[in-house]
């Protein structure tokens, strides 16, 4: 169902103080949440909001935490979330990054300890709107094998590049190394639609497109062996920092019952006073360069989630009937 | 031609040494340049070298330039290369950041106004047997058509990534975000075999079988729309903080005329005691997975190109007929 915008913001923000959420912490976890609902992006919604109810309710999720900080070098912020909401330890890391960033050109958090952070792309924006490029990593589940593999060894592990822009949008790319996300292949199981052979190996490692069997086994690398050796370099380097686990030891993103022990890192650089004016014009030429199907013109990544925002806030949100249903509920008997 | 390892380095060492090079500047670049042929990597190998002479001897490159540094922050480091040769340039950033990385953590530098580094993998290793976290990126020439569109418009814009492993040889991933290398394609030329057409578009931007039109044409990005994505960011993230050119203005690493305005970027991170042995054992967990073709097991990137340096120093480099005659012919008349 289509849902205003203003009505659904004060029912997350309800929800999450109902479960003793400030009024501050309410306001970062619901961003998080509404902004994938406006881009198109289900899977990192609403949907996570129930779950994220009983962690907290069970202690899985302490929605008071931002997160101990101990710069263990300079520019080299350690982080243990202390189970803090993913965007809370997340938006903290960035505002004690960010000055020294600026005083020394670059600094960096790595985290465990905390919950799942939600779209990435919302962290790289944060930080290019205070005018410094960003990098973030975050792991997971093992839901990905290996190329030319049969069972999930690797997290999604998604990475957000988000670059200044002078006069304009910051260039926010936001990817999983992961053909498909999870949540694409659960919205094609409740389509009954069958899904391509090459997106995902059953619980037997063998090719499937049947999307129930594809949930129950792992999704493919995106780009083969590129893509393979980026989401494995990803898992290593976060796990380096920030002593989190290895993917087949991850549990917290997708469940209620265990505390989330992946890692985050955030990197943080001072383009000082950069090429922002170039950049601007170098992504208009590519916008302008000529398309293979002259009716689809070239895009830049950020330009579809733009758009999709910009009707989301003029026609509403589109949320599943369930979802809608157990939210309501929800903002109907907090804890 | 198979050419023993022990022939073909003092050739090389000879060559660079009649343009001028003192005995550590050949050292350097020599080992670039062999350590890719080791590795079955022509297209970075001694191919490259006639042209690297011309380009001495015409002054696009000075072999006794190391750049010149400037910490704009504690830990941002600009480098002017100074048309010094890649290497060169690049190890020294290296020496100067490592025990600034040490110091705080984390360190960066950003370089234009240098010449080609050869395969990056030689940098991020290097840096992992520092003990550091590496990473690496570097731009080119426009030789990558954006997805969906006709015309090159990014660089081939590589990365690498390093990271120590306790007990063993360092993880180093190195990767062009095009779908095959530009050498790749030559090499199909070179053989009269054609490629496949969702490699490359033609100079009028259409999909070719062909290999030579595809060398006058454009290559597509690996992984669709996700690996556009990535080599547009670090097409990006490399001109904003080297001040380098975009793809479109970039020559100077495949010919003998032109300075060469393309930039690099060495991130250095101290993982700070981090989990290299764990690194290690989940490696190896990876290595032992389930393959989905049991004659070929689940190799690590890097695996292959060890395997590869092993042989080559047993039994020789493979080095073309030509680009033999070629060394020698230049070994035997220095400038």
């Amino acid at each position: 169902m289509l849902v205003p915008f203003a009505d659904v913001k004060p029912l997350v923000h309800a929800i999450l103080e109902g479960c003793g959420a400030s009024s501050a912490t309410a306001r970062l976890q619901a961003d998080t949440l509404l902004e994938a609902e406006l881009r198109g992006l289900a899977s990192h919604g609403l949907q996570r909001l129930p779950r994220m109810v009983r962690r907290i309710r069970s202690g899985l999720a302490d929605p008071h935490a931002t997160g101990a900080h101990v710069w263990r070098r300079p520019g080299f912020l350690s982080v243990d979330g202390c189970r803090g909401l993913g965007p809370v330890v997340g938006a903290a890391a960035i505002e004690a990054l960010a000055p020294v960033a600026r005083r020394d050109g670059i600094a960096l958090a790595a985290v465990r300890n905390s919950n799942h952070l939600g779209m990435l792309a919302w962290y790289a924006e944060r930080i290019a709107a205070l005018g410094l490029v960003g990098i973030v990593l975050s792991t997971s589940e093992a839901l990905v094998h290996p190329f030319g593999g049969r069972r999930a060894m690797l997290g999604t592990n998604p990475v957000a590049i988000g670059v200044p822009v002078a006069g304009g949008e910051p260039f926010v790319l936001d990817l999983a190394t992961s053909m498909v996300s999870m949540g694409k292949v659960h919205d094609f199981a409740l389509r009954g639609r069958a899904i391509p052979e090459d997106w995902a190996r059953n619980a037997d490692g063998e090719p499937t497109a049947d999307p129930d069997e594809a949930m129950r086994g792992s999704l493919a690398p995106f780009g083969g062996a590129k893509g393979y050796g980026l989401g494995l370099a990803f898992e290593l380097l976060v796990a380096s920092l920030a002593g989190s686990d290895f993917a087949p030891d991850v549990r917290g993103t997708l469940d209620a019952e265990h505390p989330c022990n992946k890692g985050d890192v955030f990197l943080l650089i001072d383009p000082l006073g950069g090429s922002g004016r170039a950049v601007a014009a170098y992504l208009d030429a590519l916008r302008s360069s000529p398309s293979a199907s002259p009716s689809v013109p070239i895009s830049v990544p950020g330009d579809g989630s733009r758009a999709r925002r910009r009707q989301a806030l003029a026609r509403g949100i589109d949320v599943a009937d369930a979802v809608w249903n157990q939210l309501t509920s929800l903002a109907g008997h907090p804890a």
